[in-house]
């Protein structure tokens, strides 16, 4: 009866649509340079006649090792309107951890700027079959910034693949695929969720890198408002901006918000910031305490990468009562709490978190059957432990059970564990976390040695910096007669964050 | 690859979830009470399980005939919740309007309040099969309004029909039916393009049983917002609450925002009041005049039945430099022109409005030939003339080219032409409207009669206000010996219409 079919497969491309309802209106400020929509479609549409020019096609790959700022965001949306498919870098790595990310993705192109062109050479010379050019470079190729490109013409497959974003680095490297639905959805959740006023600017300081930045951009431009985009984080530049530029939304982790506030001393925020969105693990409950005696809008995040960002929020209207809380999901979001029998537990009693609705990634890059396990059954199975209490509140107790979250950045523990094990002189290692004030989170390993005394600390410790991005390797280590695991030989990560914990 | 669709089939029920996420928000309120959403998800889970008691199953249709008010919102949440399709009916009609409606419909029960029970009982008469209860007699079958239902537990089908909405009376009687999909996408188009404030409070003054009325309770549940409804529209009332309850939005055709600033006099409007949506037929350009000297946000909207209200609107920020322009497609929705021959016509050249998007209609109930055509090709054939400017703006030049739109209220005029026609004295009729300051349009009728002198024109008047809702009759009249018709006999309306604007 209906050729309509309710919710739509495609929808027009968010830019041109923009471009074509409100030319006008401010989509970006990064630095001192500012464009109107109508500025970065035309930008836009050009960067993506270039690609073509330069050989790229319909689902060709395309990486990006950039730092924040205009180029990234407009190659943000070129790579997906020329059809290709847009996979940003962790700018953080080592050499050899992008070698191995770059042999996962395979990338018909790596786009890179200045300050990354060294690691493009060394990459390069790793991987001779990699292709790699220079925004410079890639400017020499024709494209046209006056020309409109079909203007709102052009519509977008919600089931296609616009994004992969790394989120593990070198002993296993998992891209995970996010289609224009998931971001679409998660826009609307978002902004079912947070309010959306036409005058809001969100302030992406986070690396445009991580889904909490790239989404900034893309539901900014879904919602014809105006991102923000900041080169790096520096508390000084984030307090003036929130001042001068009326920035509304502010997506932090809790390490970047601490630094705010001392930088910010005794000076009140400003009535236009409505919510600092506080994302990247748990928070540490006195800094939720300093913001409520500041009058500081937080709203806390349980966000993943394989779920567009946001999965679950807590309203600051909820942030004195539910102390720790991640919240309750989001409209289009469910979330349940379910045993290793793959039963829904009752509220109060922890399992593991799985997530369900249209911001979940299809999968992983290339991990079809990883990807069988961790979405069996319809559910994303985050490997997160938490519970829901009596109200659906939800608590995470564990993020990712064993991965370590330090200053925002994600560190798996068997990552640091191959290096150490790569080591001659080192039996076993077992990498956990010790809780910081400063960066939630750092590494610390213990560790196996073959024999005694082959190797000291120090020595162990200048191996890991050399192999290791520097927010990954150990700030403490010490050497055991024996790691402690289960019956069936499974590594106790928890039992050794108990013993750092006590140290 | 992609065990989970990015565009999602089902989802939780908005109520349930919105009591789940924000229970103490709230939710409505109807004259002098209030309901925060879990007390609204309560009332309404109590209301569907007393029509299941009564012997309503999945599927059915029910039929809602009842003035604005907090049983009227329950209702049209609760028959959606049991499964069945709302149908929520004018109470304007005559009884032999209702009853060939009724007829089309074939409810399985229809529900009515107080002020209808004569014309439900009228009804009965006619249609002796028809189950009717008053909204007493429902409240005696079983409910427990303090039973959760499952809160946040029950999905919905996006593709399944929520409610149907006839959009005329008798002799043609048209049933749009919507899908949960089209009313959630309505609500997200009309966020991405009104924004969305926790604090919203959207004022229902319009009929519930109007697509307008009706999706400002369905918007407001998914944005987790306040909808107000009165019981009927009242200038002075309208002004007191905007005042007084800190509305934020309201919606409103020509008529009631003339006299709603005709009630305030000199008053300034509080700026808490942020937008007023004004649809339902051309705006007369003094009025917008008026609205943009007085600081009020008019949002002039382009809305249809068939797309679950706002297809095109114009922002406050162009209404000077556009004036009489509907504005653009909400970012959902693609509006085009359409020549006869189905092409897509250039800027500037007025055709067919056509419109594609997830908020168009599957269809008119038991209509199947008529979709095919109204709906072919994927896009909804709205009748309506107009033309898109350079910049993509849609100026509408005919509302569904001969229909009358008076006071808000369509009036077909083969409707009325058929009652006239079956005046014994009558041979054939041409109706259409004059332009008035008041109501917009007012019916105007000329007439052929069967030989020359047998009635006159106040007989003939009196025979309509017998058979007619007050506001389709004719309040002028002439007769004339031939009616303008084209090469093919088809009534050229457009004539007549030329004519009574020059008399």
């Amino acid at each position: 009866m209906s050729p309509l079919p309710s919710s739509p497969d495609s929808m027009p491309e968010w830019l041109q649509k923009r471009a074509a309802i409100s030319p006008q209106r401010l989509a970006l400020i990064a630095g001192a340079e500012k464009w109107s929509y109508a500025e970065l479609n035309q930008l836009v549409s050009a960067w993506a006649q270039r690609l073509v020019a330069a050989g790229i096609k319909d689902g060709d790959r395309v990486a990006l090792l950039a730092k924040n700022g205009g180029h990234f965001v407009q190659l943000a949306h070129a790579v997906p309107r020329m059809g290709g498919v847009f996979a940003p870098l962790n700018t953080r790595l080592t050499a050899s951890e992008w070698s191995r990310l770059v042999d996962d993705l395979r990338p018909a192109l790596l786009i890179h700027d200045e300050t990354q062109a060294a690691k493009a050479g060394g990459l390069k010379k790793e991987l001779p079959e990699l292709r790699c050019l220079s925004f410079e470079e890639l400017g020499h190729y024709p494209g046209d910034s006056g020309k409109d490109a079909n203007i709102g013409e052009s519509r977008i497959d919600l089931a296609a693949v616009h994004s992969i974003i790394y989120t593990s680095g070198t002993v296993e490297p998992k891209g995970t695929m996010l289609t224009y639905g998931n971001h679409f959805w998660n826009a609307v959740g978002s902004a079912l969720n947070l309010g959306l006023h036409s005058d809001d600017r969100w302030l992406a300081c986070l690396p445009l890198y991580h889904v909490g930045g790239l989404t900034i951009l893309l539901r900014s431009v879904i919602y014809g408002t105006t991102a923000v985009v900041h080169e790096s984080f520096d508390p000084a530049a984030v307090n003036r901006t929130i001042d001068e530029e009326g920035i509304t939304i502010v997506s932090m982790v809790s390490e970047m918000l601490t630094r705010t506030l001392a930088d910010r001393g005794e000076r009140p925020f400003p009535p236009t910031l409505r919510q600092v969105l506080l994302g990247g693990g748990p928070v540490p409950l006195p800094l939720l305490e300093v913001c409520a005696s500041r009058g500081l809008p937080v709203v806390q995040t349980y966000g993943l990468t394989e779920a567009a960002s946001q999965a679950a929020t807590l309203a600051p209207e909820d942030a004195s009562h539910k102390l720790g809380s991640a919240g309750k999901p989001l409209l289009p979001t469910e979330i349940r709490i379910m045993g290793d029998d793959g039963s829904l537990l009752p509220p109060g009693e922890p399992g593991e978190i799985v997530v369900r609705g249209p911001t979940v990634t299809p999968g992983y890059f290339n991990r079809p059957e990883e990807n069988e396990l961790v979405l069996r059954g319809g559910w994303l199975h985050t490997d997160d432990i938490g519970y829901l209490d009596d109200e659906g509140y939800l608590y995470v107790l564990d993020r990712r059970d064993d991965l370590i979250i330090s200053g925002g950045e994600n560190v798996y523990p068997a990552e640091v564990e191959a290096v150490l094990e790569s080591h001659p002189a080192v039996l076993e290692a077992g990498v956990t976390s010790y809780p910081d004030e400063r960066w939630g989170q750092m590494v610390a390993a213990t560790v196996k040695l073959r024999e005694e005394g082959t190797i000291c600390e120090e020595e162990l410790l200048a191996f890991c910096a050399e192999r290791l991005a520097s927010y990954k390797f150990p700030t403490r280590l010490r050497f055991t007669k024996e790691l402690p695991r289960n019956a069936v030989g499974k590594l106790l990560r928890r039992v050794l964050r108990e013993e750092w914990s006590r140290a």
